[in-house]
């Protein structure tokens, strides 16, 4: 995603253990039905250390690190000054480290100078995969409406688990109800994402998240079915425009940010993860977009779909979308 | 699974339309992995018409005639004298005829008297595939904590539309959150099944039930992800214990009836289509009974999975149990 | 396909039956990952007739119409003076109608003048989808080694079969081992194809196809595994090149037509219907390219694998390659 | 499969490395549809060892070791004057080791004395999933009207593979035309089986065997194109009479050995792995029959599709069926 980048551009590629030492090429399994570019596959992936980036003159890092990995690792870049963008789970709650979607709680990340009073660097996070559309669309709806509780299920892709990930002989022509630790970080990054930052902390929200997760045998593009408490009284037209009115940070111009984040699609059989993830159409912002529809309102409860790509969206464009609100309001 | 009933034996086979005229090995399109019984396969496919039955000396017929057709035949039939137990929707709802799942809410069947007061048969529907399963799930739930709501997703296997149902290009690798009419099937059926038999009517419950319905691609097994706001305190091991004690009509010994009708799994990640609908054990009661797992308990808030094998219990064990029920109780 | 084509412009849509009357976005069940263009979503869809098209003052016309009635309507649209590029199966073995790849049998294209010799129009088709694949792969092993004998075996997509085409019950973690005539298509026109225009007619090679054909649970993308005898000793670098050198029609440029006709993949697991047939890369040349993969020789036998995409080089893209030759070679 | 078998009983469960130690339950990755028999969940998985099986007073072992396990494994359990009959790969090549499918080639197995000139105990290997099917299916047309080439083409299932196997994100809607080392086995294989046994050695047949083999989401039954070059005339009548009348060792009765060995379907678009492999028809004969359809005859070509379940008759049940004849002949 970082090919063409008008701001940023990848200059050094770092790993730790047996990926360290080969060409990018043979150390990633790629399994984007996009070729690799060349220049990247040619890449040497360096062991990871804080004074390769030094050296190199780097500030900005995208982590993808394991989570265990992360846990040790971030912290040290931090510390050497480095500005580490995080999709690894390790510090997500942390008290003073920003759980951010730049177009849903951008505020967040002035959370920063809390780390920065005792250390150079910090470190932001992005939520998990399925947080990421889930708080996208609750945004609107607790903006507008407020909200008592929600209960959502899952249908998550397959990428989501990584490769080589689920085996084909769990998923084929079968859905899996479970994903290790993933109903606990629905639950409880929600409420921290849409909470209220204080100048000095989040309060979180007390959303109240069920969540049921499940594996489905789908390759991109998690979908999901929510219900909603509202705490105030919407009809279907007013829910509808909070959707497609949200504005995102949108006087801030980020080049990954989505035009129209959330779209609602009038289709009685949609979103679906083949027609609404990402080749969809230009509208879906290459994945950046959320695609909601099949609203259903009973008395305050409101249930509809959502779907989010969760491999751009819900992982690497989330990253770069939130180093692109750094550099616009000057943390990088 | 009329092969080697106790009680029923196969005598006559109908059909509206083109069918009529042909054997039934050449007017079905038999999509089961277990071949069709030879005798079966060269039964003549007869014209349907009560005078069919009447010449064979019948009395009771299993109907699996599409809704519209349903609509006008199975009244002629029902004033001819004929018992008939049926899996289309179209009197699913009539205040006279019980929506009946045996070992659920057997005493509704009692219902066919209010019928027979104008006609000599009667009709007797069982629910929707998606509600069967759901139904015997909340039975227990209902009976010992009481329900203030509920919120089921679902994930429904391709047999649930018949065939040639859903087409390929629709479902393969994809999720279709969208099936004609079944929400509201759903969503009104459980009150009337759950509902109170004043010796003359049904008094529905008050479930409040919201559905959301989606079509995945698993051959059969339909799975669904529940959300219950029990009435009364309960621990998990009271909930367990509610749904494994369960006792439907077991003082009356229904050929097709499941020993155990409730299965708990405690299996983090079960239960699944594949490894529980029918072949997973003998006390999966080939496909009769229905198991849950992944129980989860929030305050007075309820989530599990429950899978229920749609085209078994969910169609025609429903029928066949049925008509065993009525049997016992001398209405055939 | 034809959206922003430097030659060719939509005009009309027409078509037989119950489509006509309607809107394009109506009448099409549009199951493609990228949108419909909007400005074609809103065509009419007009009754077909030769009248509607000389009203517009076209000449050029794609055919996509069911053989059947291809087979009364392409006719009549010639002898009206029209230019038909069909993809429909109906004429392609006629004797005077070019079974057309532009960039591997175009000199037949000048069969048309026999059919002008009873009418001012004429029909040009393009092959099979499978077969466009084969015969493409074939060409420069015939054109360099001659060959004795073809055996091929098809994994097809299920795109190939239309819409609703292959139910999903049929399909789902299954191989259906035949296809209405496939085989039947796939063994007699490869001879036409790679036969020898006399310049009044084809003298078809005699290359004893023998097929196989499967269909498989792909979406997109018709793999093959083929087995040919070779006339002449030959080295597998000899047939790389051979694959890799061959030039189709190069010296005229046909926008549709691949810059590099025929990949050869040195990945031994490829190619993959999923990463070969078409976002592969810009050299999969939007699907126009067919790749071919694990070369095995043992004597005079090659086997290799072989993949193209069937909607697109298969069907729409061979077309209009066609139409494009027809255009520069002065038959538009 | 040993449940329930008349002539042999499950005494010890043995692993290398670190299943061993744990019960069979908690050592296995149980993905099979029925559940796992209660009592040999039970049983503790031992450290392998020969002494473990003298103590427990066992001749006959079951191996289905990695094949590099079983490569130092197998010997020293043969040197200790037990029978082997494995499944690995290690030794099926081996010059004294017959590669034996008990109702094909039963005379090899007398091969075992040339082994017990050096060693009291034996191995007796099976051949690799594909090939079991293959080998069936030739067999018939060896001995009746002679072989000269084989071409054949695999859709191979995915619990070929083991567990975890193939990632789902390989797989799912995708087919992957390459098999580690299973082109190569099948091609040599075939030779050995078919080859005759002198009364000291085995002469292999020259079948040049090419073999194209591929992975396919299906869950149980490898589907194979196979074109045969026959040596004397025959009618297609001829060919299916060869076929239904082999008789494979039927004089011996192999409790495991199928009634009807090879089943000639009529079904167009029949074998199909969903329909055809086991559930099927007790014909089927739970897994350990072949069955064979859409049979083509072009001259001295013939084209058919054959079914195996792989793991049944492909893998487990044969290597039963093996030791079943060790056991009617003496040799155990």
């Amino acid at each position: 995603m970082l090919e063409g980048h008008p701001w940023f551009q990848l200059e050094v590629l770092a790993a730790s253990g047996k990926s360290a030492g080969n060409k990018y090429r043979d150390a990633a399994n790629w399994i984007l039905e996009e070729e690799m570019p060349e220049e990247v596959g040619n890449k040497q992936v360096e062991q990871i250390d804080s004074k390769i980036f030094e050296n190199a003159g780097i500030k900005l890092i995208f982590s993808a690190l394991p989570a265990d990995v992360a846990r040790s690792v971030e912290p040290e870049l931090a510390s050497s000054g480095l500005f580490v963008f995080s999709n690894a789970s390790a510090f997500r709650m942390a008290e003073d480290v920003p759980l951010l979607i730049a177009d849903i709680n951008g505020d967040h990340l002035a959370l920063v100078e809390q780390q920065q009073k005792s250390r150079p660097g910090y470190i932001v996070t992005n939520p998990n995969c399925s947080v990421i559309g889930l708080a996208s669309g609750l945004k609107p709806l607790a903006d507008n409406f407020g909200l008592k509780s929600v209960f959502v299920t899952t249908y998550q892709a397959l990428s989501g688990a990584g490769y080589p990930g689920v085996p084909s002989m769990d998923i084929m022509g079968n859905i899996v109800p479970y994903i290790h630790d993933e109903e606990e970080k629905v639950e409880e990054e929600c409420d921290k994402i849409l909470g209220k930052f204080t100048g000095e902390a989040i309060e979180p929200l007390q959303l109240n998240v069920i969540a049921s997760c499940a594996r489905v045998g789908v390759r991109n593009g998690h979908l999901e079915s929510v219900l909603v408490e509202l705490e105030t009284d919407a009809t279907i037209d007013d829910i509808k425009n909070a959707f497609t009115e949200y504005k995102g940070n949108k006087d801030e111009a980020l080049p990954t940010a989505p035009e129209q984040l959330i779209i609602v699609t009038e289709d009685e059989s949609r979103p679906q993860p083949v027609f609404d993830s990402y080749n969809g159409s230009p509208e879906r912002a290459r994945g950046m977009a959320v695609t909601v529809g099949r609203l259903k309102l009973r008395g305050s409860k409101l249930r509809f779909f959502l779907l989010v790509h969760n491999t751009i969206r819900g992982a690497s464009g989330c990253s770069i979308m939130n180093a692109e609100l750094a550099k616009i309001r000057g943390y990088i």
